[in-house]
């Protein structure tokens, strides 16, 4: 049998590895086109914020390594188009620049996806970046340690903006950070979460420009301003995070099924619409365990779990994803927010019929030092109770409770069963009624 | 109607407060021995080590508070005894050392625990101290602040054992352990999680003895020297923390069911065997989710759990309780361990047909300072995978995660459910694969 894998960053290799324990006898083959495989993008503003200094760490494993386990890796080769029908692919390899066809009998599509360049005039301007490659990490985290960088715009608050507000702090930047939308994180979170966020930038000094469009870079070679519906700012660098599309235009020819965004609609054994064809990571979409529909919410979480099970199906079994939560998080300077489930916009949306409860506690007792604030929000079934989303935000310990969250959510826990779940105490770690049991009680 | 409750500790105070509000007619009366209420015994291996300097963090509201709540509070009264046919109590006020009746419509009995003193000779000497009341953490932490204690014995390696010795250590102590048992915390945790429990003492220089009994304390008015069946230890203080017993000597006339150490069995309900007749906290038991039974489990969090829900239940109510998974947690100098459900040595006993797996992970990427390992063991069923226990030990936010196994055994999940649950990943926080899901994936 021949699997071929196109892309080799989270859910491509994760199901090469996988499928290659299944199924010793099959031909795996995995086209990459950059040079850089099982990459996580997650690490670029850590490294650029100089928490790590080696590169390599953003490598979850080598390209020898993978080929000494008897995968056939080949960087520097791009898909060009893939006819289904015949099952076949057109490859260009970029060291002799040509073109050949390889035919298979199981295709896995984990092409990640692609910054979105927002239309504005001045991007291809100097120290203008996106942060998504290894290339990117290394340029950005050159220049940030060059002292006459002194003003850093970043461009979109999503959770790689505000990470890069972050890094950029930590370098001694002076940080600007312009958003379009409302509130900060407003894709996954609600305001009163991002209202934290917006205090600990401000805290900070960072300057934060909500409801604010970008219409303009200017500068002479390297950018030097940046114009926006409202103002004009000095930059020495500006960062652009505004989020990413699937990379499938490659599949431009075929008829599977896409999301409007180019998302590759799968379902929960990661199949797509084409006969042994199946995708997941950035390139495709989730089935979502709550909101029981495929959604596109590109994580590196769901990347590698779909590229496992994939990896098993390839091999022939039938294993089915039990659902993503869209569970996130970040770290914001000196708080933490995570969230799981639907938010109370996505309930909105929905037309589900959803109350709220909003909750602040400290995160231990005043017995030890450290005691901080943190805020849960719960979205839950107006009638039964059941969970459907939580948001906590704050100090050390509001992330990690996410996941009690999501494993309460996962198995359709109501808040009554969560103001009484057998939580953990001890004074380091929690008060005697945990922050989520309080919220489960307080619910109505 | 007339509501007692006897005695005003977690189960007591969080019964009252409930009932409080959820029958404003009745009369609430509460008799406690003692002239501190709502007290936690938890904070006073931090109060001793200096964590913090104010005594009255470690009560969680005050005489006069609950007065003015409308509960009829009175302390330095103790109930001697209770004719449950007739419904009256027989109370000693100290003040004025009369006895008198109270009769009651329902009654609440939430009396507590009382120290276990080892048959040991030499327990009556000066500077031996267990670790239970407000006056127990005063006296201590006025001693340990005086420079001449230098050796300090702690016997028993409970919880409040281990966090004493932290204490001690904290406040400059040559601290010595001895256990009786195999190994530490082996009331609650499997040997692998206290080896590094172990380990992490003897990293820090205190003197570990376990396998090894104390015979008797020595000295002249003041303990200078602890016997033991292996060797005599100089020791200018002792501390005492070798568990509780419930407190239910004044029931002995009555024909109130208990289990064979005194603790007063209770239904999901919180009722015993006597009708109108309530009892909660550390002088009862408690249901067990994964057990199926009753079990005495003395914790902080139960106790206030059980005396919301009987609260509810006394104002009329028939709230039942879901269950403990015995969830209990513990931070040992830089290390945590933390347990849910129940142990390999409690499948062993109950003669289930059970499988373990143990794995060591990290808690963070590397991409960021303060990586850690952690450990994680599941116990689960051999045919079904459901989990039916865990534990975990190691760095920063090896605890938080035992939150996510109690609601994942609270919910009756699978090791595969587990390995494929959404955890939320950020390089400060977790790993792609959170810890729990690699012990999930790995479990066979």
């Amino acid at each position: 049998m021949n699997i071929l894998i196109i892309g080799a960053e989270a859910a491509g290799m994760s199901a090469a590895a996988k499928a290659r324990r299944s199924a010793p006898d099959a031909n795996i083959t995995v086209f990459e086109q950059s040079n850089v495989v099982s990459f996580g993008a997650c690490g670029l503003p850590y490294f650029v914020g100089g928490f790590f200094d080696e590169p390599k760490f953003m490598a979850e494993r080598s390209v020898e390594q993978f080929k000494a386990s008897g995968i056939d890796l080949r960087t520097g080769h791009r898909v060009e188009s893939v006819d289904t029908d015949k099952q076949i692919a057109t490859v260009r390899d970029f060291a002799s620049d040509t073109l050949f066809e390889h035919a298979y009998d199981k295709l896995m599509i984990a092409t990640g996806a692609s910054v979105v360049k927002p239309p504005v005039p001045g991007l291809e301007l100097g120290n203008v970046y996106f942060v998504k490659t290894m290339a990117d990490g290394l340029a950005l985290r050159t220049l940030v340690e060059q002292e006459h960088i002194q003003d850093v715009v970043v461009i979109g608050a999503g959770y790689i903006g505000l990470e890069m507000v972050e890094a950029m702090h930590k370098q001694g930047k002076r940080v600007r950070l312009i958003e379009v939308g409302e509130w900060a994180l407003s894709g996954s979170f609600d305001s009163e979460v991002s209202e934290l966020v917006h205090a600990e930038l401000e805290k900070h000094g960072v300057a934060l420009h909500l409801n604010e469009r970008v219409e303009s870079l200017h500068g002479e070679q390297l950018v030097s301003m940046v114009q926006t519906n409202k103002g004009e700012y000095d930059a020495d660098l500006v960062v652009v995070a505004t989020g990413v599309r699937p990379s499938t235009g490659f599949l431009k020819d075929t008829d599977i099924e896409m999301l409007a965004n180019g998302a590759i609609v799968i379902d929960e054994q990661g199949r797509t619409s084409l006969a042994n064809t199946y995708a997941a990571g950035d390139c495709a979409t989730v089935w979502h365990r709550v909101r029981q529909e495929s959604v596109y919410i590109p994580l590196a979480t769901t990347a590698n779990k779909l590229g496992r099970l994939i990896g098993e199906n390839l091999a022939g079994a039938e294993k089915r994803f039990h659902g993503t939560l869209g569970s996130a998080a970040v770290k914001v300077l000196d708080i933490e927010a995570g969230r799981t489930g639907i938010s109370e916009k996505e309930a909105k949306a929905l037309g589900l019929n959803y109350k709220v409860v909003v909750i602040r506690d400290k995160n231990t007792t005043n017995y030890v030092p450290g005691q901080d604030d943190i805020q849960v929000k719960l979205v839950y079934d107006a009638d039964s109770k059941v969970i459907l989303g939580g948001q906590l935000v704050g100090g050390q310990g509001a992330v990690l409770r996410v996941d009690t969250l999501a494993a309460a959510i996962h198995s359709g826990m109501t808040t009554e069963d969560l103001g009484m779940l057998d939580l953990i105490y001890a004074p380091p770690f929690a008060r005697t009624w945990d922050a989520l049991n309080v919220a489960g009680n307080v619910a109505k």
